[in-house]
């Protein structure tokens, strides 16, 4: 590693979660992106980035099954254009929703996977042995750094996801983790994409990092003082 | 090419003015995909084309310098998220929209633009030499195939890009360009980018020509037995 890179690391800048929901929302209101067309992207970039650490032919089942968790929030959005995209690229995901989402976004995101015959299923099973026999992975895209309610169909899937032997990938925060804090009773996941910028808790995570959403504009990362690595050529994805 | 290539490209549908405008219902209506998704993914898809036949390295001027010419419609919202996102490829992309949109996507895309510093030009020159000099090449997101009102700002437009000498990229299809027939004497890009499928004036144009957007249901490929080339790896976009 060369001098500029590690200068890089060394002053990348882990945001709080109030830091987070005020970028979040200038980002929203001042710059005018759409919560649509940030789900899209970073979906996009997510999936690119399970490709990179777990290829197709790196997958130990028969079929590139996967499992996508998705939240009834935004990490939930961003988990259901990501399941969308790995079907692009020649996965098989299988989408478990907790509830259906009263939100337009979510609705209309699930619509898109159903229309690529994404199969869903209606409950998790409770025997995690069966999810560790059928999928290659599961994608954690239940919880975000936003405070969600948690009912008892989430408190299900952490509680599957705590019990699983097969990898997890997490996107933004692994799910039941404080934004701020580590809390290594929760779950471990084996990869961790942050979105837009890393949370404090990724900071205690020691396994691959990849950041996710090529697209913040400059002023906003002066403001934040993020220290953002250089993504390579055109890729949407880095490792942190 | 191998016997397979060769069969997609042969079989490779251009559809028609009507049949595209049938697609693109059926997608935002059945599959429910939104405006702003599609814009943000086929306008980043057309930013790495151009990165692969003009990078930055064969640029002839000193600075990166682009003209991006958006139209008022959809064709002009591509324009600008494909803008964005050549300035987050270190090109640096100016900005030249005939008149302010009443649109609220194009709106939001223009203050997405302004606030990542891109520069605006409020008219443009009537001399062309002076474009020829100033940017090292134009991409034309003025017209789609839909029809809309020709406005003096839009014949300007046109106008200039009959006259300047420096390569121009076009959006779906050569602005001035009936979506249904090839029209010569109009402009001649040095490179195009079709939009989700490429449209019939599209068979007569015989320069370096991609196809932007990767993420069509199976079922609308089948159902306008459209045979896609397979795109490679995770890429947006797939020469045609």
């Amino acid at each position: 590693m060369n001098r500029v890179n590690q200068e890089c690391v060394e002053t990348l800048r882990y945001l709080s979660k109030e830091e987070a929901v005020s970028m979040e929302t200038e980002l929203l209101r001042d710059y005018r992106f759409g919560r649509e067309q940030l789900a899209e992207l970073l979906g996009h970039a997510c999936a690119v980035a399970i490709t990179k650490i777990f290829p197709l032919s790196s997958l130990e089942k028969r079929q590139p099954t996967l499992l996508v968790l998705c939240g009834p929030g935004q990490n939930g959005c961003v988990g259901l254009v990501c399941a969308r995209y790995l079907r692009v690229f020649e996965y098989n995901p299988t989408v478990f929703c907790h509830e259906r989402s009263r939100e337009g976004l979510h609705q209309d995101l699930t619509v898109q996977c159903e229309k690529m015959d994404l199969p869903f299923l209606s409950y998790l099973p409770t025997e995690v042995q069966l999810v560790n026999d059928a999928y290659n992975l599961v994608v954690d895209a239940v919880l975000g750094p936003e405070t969600e309610p948690e009912t008892e169909a989430l408190t299900s899937a952490l509680q599957a996801m705590r019990g699983v032997k097969i990898p997890i990938v997490s996107l933004d925060i692994p799910s039941g983790w404080e934004s701020d804090d580590s809390n290594t009773d929760q779950i471990n996941p084996a990869l961790l994409i942050s979105l837009i910028t890393p949370k404090r808790c990724a900071q205690s995570f020691s396994g691959p990092h990849f950041l996710a959403g090529r697209f913040l504009p400059y002023d906003i990362q002066k403001k934040y003082q993020l220290n953002l690595p250089k993504f390579a050529g055109t890729d949407c994805v880095v490792e942190l």
